[in-house]
């Protein structure tokens, strides 16, 4: 039976607040929505099935985006048919593939070179199976794609387009490198070149008389800063409906806008090295240090009480495995153990909650999260995980 | 149905080379065994019922340790009754503490705080419920534990002896602080260290008249660094099983020691960044940078071909949640982007296998492993995951 409050939930566990996912699911839905456009939600960072469903009742949304075939498989068994699969496609996963466009799953994969295309071709060839593919572009250096002004864009559309088993949706990318802009100026400067670059990449490929239906484009910084999307049919983002301590130091968001913690209890004190310990490890947080590179270094996450306040000068420094460190701010950042801990404020078996500095990979570490109203628990939602 | 070959198994994966687990289990136990001692393997690096019966198999064991009573339940569900929680308990575990030893599991429960001990205590009264207690003691200013020469061991353990229902079984330690011990000689001090305090604080509570027959200690490189261990009772280790780059890093083992690799596919090249793409990222490898704060900085983990031979050049330098970047080591080491990748020893769709920083946290971002003898897959091994 579910417990009707978070004092009785078992600790370590993974709270989601319900306002707060509720009003950065509005605050995207809606400057996507005044943009003239829709949003294909990334799952990848919760993978469940009822936060995507208020994620589609909060509006203009199409499709979803997985980063995994499994994730493709569940979302699919829940009645999500129209899927992109956002990792460039390799052989040991055509099969699988196929085995859920014939569960009716209106699959799109991705790839991004000649020879991906190639082995995707044959094989769609040799099984007969009708695949939709889209061309993943480099907008920033980031990571994968072709170069949207180069000629290898325009050999794997001609490639897809002349496989009688294979179509060319469109083109897709991910702004990744807006993880490194600190400030809305420079958000704005690559949302701007995300778009453009695709848009000219759609543009390249229609000019040699090959369909481009789809431009698809997105991370959550971009998306936010994003000022028109003409050209564009969609945005992906996935982190913005819980949104973490990255997005926070980039300015993405407010910290009160996290809607992700982690409860844990408090286990011992260690007087002389100034420090509490809690049941919340590693294996609870993940060993995520996304802010380690940002100007404000938030350790393992920030500390709250039990209701969600912040308590300013804590942080939660270091992890072991089922352990989790809490310590002063000044004593993580100058790593003055001497720095007097508020031992007054917390009594063996109290709670508290952590902030993650990235909601993906927090959230990846539980099997199901607690959807909460302050104290009060409102549901349980099962998550799934592996590949 | 188990794929014979790892060509066929779909990734990433994870694979444990039965000859070096093997051989890594002979190591620790024949050490051990030499020094008279029994092992309480710690079942928290791989939850595997089937790895944890090839330690058993190996000789010189007494019972189990659990980070978490989900551990202690599943390994209870088959047939491993002697367990000992290490992780300091909490009142909101106690029920299910109680539950399983209703199920006759012969649960060890661990405190390190007279607040504690009175919460469990109470506890224990008013369910009638016999409660069998180590103290945890604290030999190397490392995390939790009552300081081994101070009062409060000696109000712990009375409180303990004077409740109705709880039964003081010794004291336990965990020489973490060996994780930062980077010579022999450093590790064998420590070691010492930690058997003379945990030998010394058993003396001082059966000084009081208070029965202490278990001392237990353990990390893996004090167990291979102790050269003796009288008054010891058993030596709790587990990541010796599995071993990793940051115990390589150690020198507690060889890196062709390490029995677990993530089998990743490549996915893709960029020419100009001179790098390669797998779909092994932080979701499979974990985002477990041990290695980052030690001499040699393995990035995400060694690369090594699909048969695990180490492609000395390469490393795995960053990781997004579905995507490994893989770069020569010394552009990850200088950042240098220029320096030129052997794109010809790859292809799209072909394997490699990465060795992880830290066995644990890998281990976690999987429900099962590939049991392998070079390219043949053995068995499949289930584990389990959160609380």
């Amino acid at each position: 039976m579910l417990p009707s409050s978070i004092a009785d939930l078992p600790t370590p566990c993974l709270l989601i607040e319900q306002a707060k996912l509720r009003a950065n699911i509005e605050r995207l839905s809606s400057h996507i929505g005044v943009l003239g456009c829709k949003i294909r939600p990334h799952v990848k960072t919760h993978k469940s099935i009822e936060i995507t469903q208020e994620i589609v009742n909060g509006g203009n949304t199409q499709g979803i985006t997985v980063s995994t075939l499994k994730e493709a498989q569940h979302f699919l068994s829940a009645g999500y048919t129209d899927i992109l699969y956002a990792v460039g496609i390799v052989p040991n996963k055509f099969m699988q593939a196929k085995e859920l466009m014939m569960e009716a799953c209106d699959l799109k994969v991705i790839l991004d070179s000649p020879e991906a295309a190639h082995l995707l071709c044959e094989f769609a060839q040799t099984q007969q199976c009708h695949f939709k593919v889209l061309i993943e572009l480099d907008v920033d250096q980031h990571r994968a794609g072709a170069d949207p002004l180069g000629d290898t864009l325009l050999d794997i559309a001609k490639l897809l387009t002349a496989a009688p088993y294979c179509e060319l949706m469109g083109v897709m990318t991910h702004a990744g490198g807006s993880y490194d802009c600190f400030d809305h100026a420079s958000q704005l400067a690559l949302a701007q070149q995300e778009r453009d670059l695709s848009v000219k990449a759609a543009r390249r490929i229609r000019a040699i008389g090959i369909d481009c239906p789809m431009v698809s484009i997105g991370s959550t910084p971009t998306a936010f800063a994003i000022d028109h999307l003409s050209g564009i049919t969609e945005v992906r983002a996935g982190v913005y409906v819980l949104f973490d301590l990255v997005m926070a130091g980039l300015g993405v968001c407010r910290i009160d806008d996290i809607a992700i913690s982690v409860l844990g209890s408090i286990i011992g004190f260690q007087q002389q090295k100034h420090i509490a310990l809690t049941d919340a490890g590693w294996m609870a947080m993940s060993r995520d240090r996304g802010t380690s590179g940002q100007p404000i270094d938030q350790g393992y996450g920030v500390v709250c009480d039990a209701r969600g306040v912040i308590l300013d000068e804590l942080i939660m420094s270091s992890a072991n495995q089922e352990h989790g460190i809490i310590s002063k701010r000044i004593a993580f950042e100058v790593q003055d153990i001497s720095s007097h801990f508020p031992f007054e404020q917390f009594k063996i078996g109290g709670l508290v909650r952590i902030l993650p500095n990235h909601a993906c990979s927090t959230a990846a570490q539980f099997s199901h999260f607690y959807l909460v109203d302050g104290d009060a628990v409102i549901a349980s939602l099962p998550s799934i995980s592996g590949w």
